[in-house]
């Protein structure tokens, strides 16, 4: 048994893009599987080990795990190096029980790397506390905007600046939704077709309510600008209301619907907010198409810098927990 | 005397905006001047040192520096810890000679942190392999875009990753003239226009033969995609062809035209141009606006992303050299 030795809480599209990534090789980061845990398609636990590749296999050729394995039992008592965080965001549960998951790994000792947003969003300021006092790390770059950097950008390449705010469109199914209807679709049927891309959830709802771009803002803000800032906290206005009639008027006058996010300084926090905005040609906001995500910092000497990505893949995400795995192995 | 002892080769409106934001106070960085040399204001060295402000002090109530010296001189001779050099590029000269005032920094095991970005485009390899065998640093993110993160982009944030190619619009002054142009001015008023604004320079030949561009391509390609590529080796277009009548027939096909730079692998090595193209409106490219800035980078794993600076101040590079005097602080 080689390289880090890695607990995977949850091994749907990303966990498997992440093993298949490992099992590839990726320079830098070797890792043996010694746990995974998921919803509904069981669970795997040995000290012993296995290879990424053989993890995957072992899912295919059984269409799961054989075991029944509490999640927060196996975070608690499995000998492992990391936790990789990779189950789905829970809204109702305020981002558990990712939250417990993390928390449990920290206070072991243990490195906790989330894809999931829910802990930055809801428990950042306690969770990474936590890391620094156990000595261990918390990183989760994957956990807005995939795997481009946005917490690492800010940590390693804009050290000293202020950032007084910062926007952005970070929720790529209301992008593609609104994109249809700008096409003339209705609501139903652009989500319809964002679904069949394979964008859209089954359950749309946390898209198109402003939910998930909310919860990503109050990630954002938390780290970026040490905002102590839940989700919901933020004013939210999703983009149920709209229709393609909406859009068509927005287009004659020569600008475009966007789900715009934004979080600034206001006295001594901040706050933040999302809704659908008409915004001009020129900005730099309007021109994003399909699943692209633009986040920009508003910074004291650097003025305008944005970070954009261009219609990501499955590869981004897994990338970006790959990155957080290259830094526990060569931390800066 | 405290924290880094700086020599200043150069001492314009960047090295003076340094010298304000030291002297105001940045977090992490305690300087004092023990040098500087310019082209045509003299120059000043005493090992003793004096604090930034009173460096500006000196300059502002002489309008310049008492002693005559040679930059090379003392650069081999003064005791200090960084180089800065903040000299005007000098295509002519292929980088010279700021080449060699690094090149003697390093050689001294200094440290040398250069906004210029001769050294980069001329003479990386050779440069940072000096360093690494000194035990110093070689760093330069001012001299491309500004501070806007673009070495340290890849350093610290996308690590691991391969990079197939890079394209962005990297020169302010062409791209305000080509603005100027679309609102019907000749490309003669375009530039005296840009000029008045301060953005081109007296002699905007470099720019407008798309020089800058090319220098700048062949930094981020030899950095960036470990390319040995001379300026001299990029493909080259300038705008001077251009009038207003070309930008309103792109117009009137709903496009634009931008002065464009791409580098991409070619067989073992990297083939590199600079050039106008007419750009669809859905092109990231096509929204930028005056002084704007952007690079992307193709990526294996991350697709594509890029990096959006909008209308740059004196303070965004003066931040930048401050960045790298904290890199040498604190290293990661």
């Amino acid at each position: 048994m080689t390289g880090l030795r890695l607990l995977l809480a949850g091994f749907g599209h990303v966990g498997r893009r992440l093993a298949e990534l490992l099992d590839r090789g990726f320079p830098g980061v070797e890792a043996t599987v010694v746990g995974v845990t998921t919803g509904s398609h069981g669970a795997w636990a040995d000290p012993a080990g296995l290879p990424p590749g053989r993890i995957l296999e072992l899912y295919r050729t059984r269409g799961g795990f054989p075991q029944r394995l509490d999640t927060l039992e196996i975070v608690r008592s499995l000998d492992y190096d990391v936790l990789v965080e990779l189950s789905p965001l829970a809204i109702a549960a305020r981002g558990e029980p990712a939250i417990a998951h993390v928390r449990a790994a920290l206070a072991r000792g243990r490195h906790a790397v989330s894809a999931n947003k829910g802990p930055v969003a809801w428990a950042y300021r306690e969770l990474s506390g936590l890391a620094r006092e156990r000595g261990v790390r918390f990183l989760f770059e994957s956990a807005v905007m995939d795997g481009a950097p946005v917490f690492n950008l800010r940590r390693h390449c804009l050290r000293g600046l202020g950032i007084q705010a910062l926007d952005g469109v970070l929720n790529s199914t209301t992008n593609v939704v609104l994109g249809r209807m700008e096409q003339g679709a209705g609501l139903e049927q652009a989500v319809a077709e964002a679904q069949a891309m394979g964008i859209a959830e089954a359950d749309p709802a946390a898209d198109l309510d402003g939910w998930d771009a909310a919860v990503k803002l109050a990630a954002l803000a938390n780290v970026l600008m040490d905002a102590e800032l839940a989700p919901e906290a933020v004013l939210r206005q999703g983009i149920r209301h709209l229709g393609p009639g909406d859009l068509a008027a927005a287009g004659r006058r020569g600008r475009r619907i966007k789900l715009v996010c934004e979080a600034a300084r206001d006295g001594g926090g901040v706050s933040a907010r999302v809704e659908p905005r008409e915004l001009d040609p020129a900005h730099p906001f309007a021109r994003l198409e399909g699943a692209d995500s633009i986040l920009r910092l508003h910074t004291d000497l650097m003025g305008r810098i944005s970070i954009l990505e261009e219609s990501p893949g499955l590869d981004g995400t897994a990338y970006g927990v790959l990155g957080d795995l290259l830094t526990l192995v060569s931390p800066y």
